[in-house]
């Protein structure tokens, strides 16, 4: 069984971008430039206003990364709503081996907003989304460093909110589909191994840096990487097989 | 110690390419629009007019995905050289946990490619093309499916051709980088863990499906997902520590 889902369940989207650990944003670098401009930066939805509001509510995306001059003052310089963006979160979940080239895909999950960006001025609400974006690298690493962020960190740091007018997600799981002439023929299917390929991320073993002096690999740490690579594979092997019930899953 | 190396060398920028399973291409849906479009696509370097051409000669991008009627209509209709699109292949290897969130980062691999891009409509560059992507799924995937495709197949397949224009490359490895303000308080240097999660992609057991009728999987897949387990695990454990020789490292 096949499954390809297009969705706008905002939940579902928020959930595709928040677990992507890079995010691909486009943006017009320049009217006479022909190019759109893509950089990878990282990101997550949230709200300032509504700090309580769940996944499936309306939120906006705070993004921070190595981020050119370009971007920062475009943002900077544009007028009314602020800089149009195109903000892609892609996630590969499985390979899918078919019977021909064509009926070949990924099981994945893939998200695409669109909004208008400007820079986070105000201090509070910059402190919070720094707090957001780091904690989404490992979580609850904020209050394990050293905070709060100095007077020239925080000027130094550039946080870009995008506000979402409109956002699409996909996903696809479930197994191989091929097609009935092909299927039919034992000369192509008595040879033609089909099947799917899991694919998930894996976080390794906690490498301390030649300067670290805290002996132990702190819980906030261990649990996290323990805690993605338990939930990941369990996503990409569970993707595979949609048609039984999650309990009868591996 | 910390590298980040910017890089216009077509080696890097390729390989990047290559051996990222989704590629991000924007483009300008619209003049009306004023927002940019992202598609994740399938896409690898090539060159069919100089097949033997190395990775680290001018290539063109090859890709495939499931591609929107808009950017196929606007690839057709595309006066001159083609519609101008921008590619970006991010890998993410490794989570750099240092003393203040400020230092916090990411090891990794990015390339963004600027270039014109075309249908393919000789039938020869296409079947060659379709064979490219196949087989960057799973080396030697296509010899060992129902090929070739058919007339339908190929009717129905749509493959772009991006004349490349620029390219950079970005390359982030080793350790944590922290200043000098914080590694000398002990204050800090004594309760903060500092150090790097290697991060990498993991191929799964094949799960063949429920119709697969040839017992064991193929060479070609297990072979693939054993080589690419090493090989992307060491590229991450290896990108920690950049100061030491490759043969004294894991």
């Amino acid at each position: 069984m096949l499954n390809i889902l297009a969705t706008y369940d905002l939940g579902a989207i928020h959930g595709i971008v928040n677990s992507t650990p890079v995010l691909h944003v486009s943006f017009s670098p320049d009217p006479s430039d022909p190019f759109p401009a893509i950089l990878p930066m990282i990101g997550q939805m949230g709200s300032f206003d509504y700090p309580s509001a769940g996944i499936d509510e309306p939120l906006d995306c705070y993004l921070h990364g190595y981020v050119s001059s370009r971007i920062m003052n475009l943002a900077r310089s544009s007028e009314g709503e602020g800089l149009p963006v195109c903000i892609a979160a892609t996630k590969v979940d499985g390979l899918i081996l078919s019977l021909t080239p064509n009926s070949h895909s990924y099981n994945y999950r893939s998200a695409v907003l669109h909004g208008y960006a400007k820079l986070v001025t105000d201090e509070q609400e910059k402190l919070w989304a720094m707090k957001l974006i780091t904690n989404s690298v490992v979580f609850d690493r904020w209050d394990n460093t050293r905070v709060p962020p100095d007077k020239a960190e925080m000027s130094s740091t550039v946080i870009l909110k995008v506000k979402v007018v409109d956002g699409s997600g996909k996903i696809r799981d479930g197994g191989v589909s091929d097609e009935r002439k092909d299927k039919d023929k034992d000369e192509v299917t008595g040879r033609i191994w089909t099947g799917v390929v899991p694919v998930w991320e894996t976080f390794g073993q906690p490498v301390p840096s030649p300067e670290n002096r805290v002996k132990e690999v702190p819980e906030h740490i261990t649990s996290y990487v323990a805690r993605m690579n338990k939930q990941n594979r369990a996503y990409a092997i569970d993707a595979v097989d949609v048609t039984l019930p999650k309990e009868e899953q591996h």
